[in-house]
């Protein structure tokens, strides 16, 4: 095997590629920042059991397990940040005021989430803590979809859905309530046989609910549908009215559809959820959501809310930044010549000096100017190059 | 074990501390990119026979392992991004030109290089392919020099010395050839007895030199007295010519000192090396220097010269930044108030919203300034807060 092989669905990442990553995420963080989050570094590796908190076992089966030479103890390879950064708050930032943190760094998983799927995404994403109120799930769904904006992605499908209408629908049915597993992956498979069979034996209107669920998808007119179809539930009610709030405030920045059988993430999230779909991919490009129960492991239940997307795959779907001009430069060790090219690069020019005997090579930069001494004037003066 | 205790020297980066290391990065590969470097993102892992190919055993030491589920393989978390770097130039670029590439990321130990240092440091550097001239060596010692002083760095320490001149004087003499590994640390320690235990039966005119490398430190004037006491060979006398360039290259930027026994980095190393020291801080910040070999392993030597440092410990040592301030707004769906929180946010002002119920709690983001609705003119306008 050649030694330059790499581990599979692992890659280098090549300037042109490498220096879109770079400007979106300095674009993202700062957005992030305008906004007032603050940006913490959780470390790669963690103590298997704290980095596994509170998540389950399609979690565990992704993670990277090693042993610390220093503790014996089992480490682990971060495969998501949010569990970090909600132990970052409940612990060690301690605040009892609503807190607003972000996030930006590589995740590793021991296999490719799809055949051509990165196993070292680049996660970045923004949490708000400690406020329970829809206005925190509104600011992370506009912080979401103001930076896609930003980042060059004006055309962006907004799906929304809430856990809290299967949740309602199956907390008065005991057979549902012991069901609950089952049921939620049968709702996202929207598989209405295995559904049928599952709830049979179930009350009606549970079953008749569970059955409408898969039909509940499409345009905003669903939510109206779904008041109309679903039982008349004090979780259903609250749930369709916190989607309406949210499809409403994202009017005019996104296309909105629904889908409340679409409940990827129902174990961990406890309220509205939504994914974000950009032209070009299939995939979701940013998911988001609540999960109010992420902090109760490091013993301290915040409610919280945030939104997080692979900026390697987002990267990918934007064209490549058109290189920059720069300037080619002589070696020399004239005090005027270095003084001119720290001149030039103060004011944002990229010079390049050519080596001795490769001066030849610079055209593959893409230089349009050279510096050259004048011969009338013996000052260094800038050519533009064919 | 409180689930939120981190393994041993491993950290969370904090708000305030995240923000001075995100801004020295930036800073960092923007000046890298003024002087030509182009960004790569090499992979976490690796399969370790990549990883470690040309490298040491110290290197293999304190490399993480662990075990590729999709290949059975073992793989390594990097230890360090040079070889990464050399392995994307020798093998995906391929060019026959000289090639500049920087890099900063995430690298891991298994144990740290001191009582307090991080398992984590985050490395950034900087690294010039295919001109084995001294010009490249001046060019990466620039780029040093230059990017320190704009960190905020003004006084720096440059040590210089040169593999080449205990290679020219053990190159002559198998038996000290034989012995190079116990020399260089004998050397490295200036551990005068134990050096005379090794070179006791070596011919005289090596036992001297090498004894006399120990004596060669302190500022410029040690490379004269070491072309007097030195003997006079080929190697030698190129090692001090490209030490006395290279220390008028940094000439008014750093105060340069020699220290011809210092060869930490020797098994790797090919030509000149230095080091860079800044008040705070006993161990060098940053270190570099040529390894025309590392290529070697991936099938296409070119010479190459680079520098690298630890972002974290560099960011320590610089007061932490005065909190830019921000503007408290209140919740609102109003209109006018979105429209003039995205435009304050447009003009790079920080706008944080309060939510309901929390509006008591902004203080600790000093917030400077609120937006608030004049009663007069129904305006949303800026109030000074205390």
């Amino acid at each position: 095997m050649p030694n330059w092989l790499l581990p599979e669905n692992i890659a280098d990442v090549l300037p042109s590629e490498a220096r879109k990553i770079e400007e979106l995420r300095r674009l993202m963080l700062d957005n992030f920042r305008l906004y007032g989050y603050e940006l913490v570094m959780p470390p790669l590796l963690e103590y298997l059991e704290s980095l596994l908190t509170g998540t389950g076992t399609d979690i565990d089966l992704r993670t990277f397990k090693l042993v610390d030479p220093i503790s014996g103890r089992l480490l682990g390879l971060r495969p998501d940040m949010t569990t970090q950064v909600a132990r970052i708050d409940a612990h060690l930032l301690n605040r009892a005021s609503v807190t607003r943190l972000c996030y930006a760094g590589n995740v590793l998983h021991t296999h490719p989430s799809g055949l051509h799927a990165t196993r070292e995404p680049l996660q970045i994403g923004a949490e708000i803590y400690g406020h329970a109120g829809l206005e925190a799930d509104a600011e992370i769904q506009e912080l979401a979809l103001s930076t896609l904006a930003l980042a060059g992605f004006p055309q962006v499908r907004l799906d929304l859905t809430h856990v809290g209408v299967l949740r309602a629908i199956i907390e008065g049915d005991a057979a549902a309530a012991r069901d609950e597993a089952a049921l939620y992956l049968a709702l996202r498979a929207k598989d209405v046989s295995d559904l049928k069979a599952l709830t049979a034996n179930y009350a009606p209107q549970t079953r008749d609910a569970l059955l409408a669920l898969t039909q509940l998808y499409g345009d905003i007119d669903v939510l109206k549908k779904a008041r109309e179809v679903l039982p008349d539930l004090p979780g259903i009610a609250k749930a369709l009215a916190e989607l309406a709030a949210l499809a409403a405030s994202a009017l005019g920045r996104a296309e909105v559809a629904i889908d409340l059988a679409d409940l990827r993430g129902y174990q961990y999230e406890s309220g509205a959820m939504f994914a974000l779909y950009v032209p070009g991919l299939p995939n979701a490009v940013a998911r988001g959501g609540r999960y109010d129960h992420v902090g109760e492991a490091f013993g301290r239940a915040r409610p919280a809310t945030g939104f997080s997307l692979d900026l390697r795959e987002l990267a990918r779907l934007l064209p490549t930044a058109e290189r920059k001009h720069s300037i080619r430069a002589p070696w020399g060790n004239a005090p005027e010549l270095k003084e001119k090219i720290a001149e030039l690069r103060k004011s944002g020019e990229v010079v390049i000096q050519s080596m001795p005997g490769h001066s030849n090579e610079l055209d593959e930069f893409e230089c349009d100017r050279a510096l050259v001494l004048d011969d009338n004037s013996s000052q260094w003066i800038l050519k533009n190059l064919g």
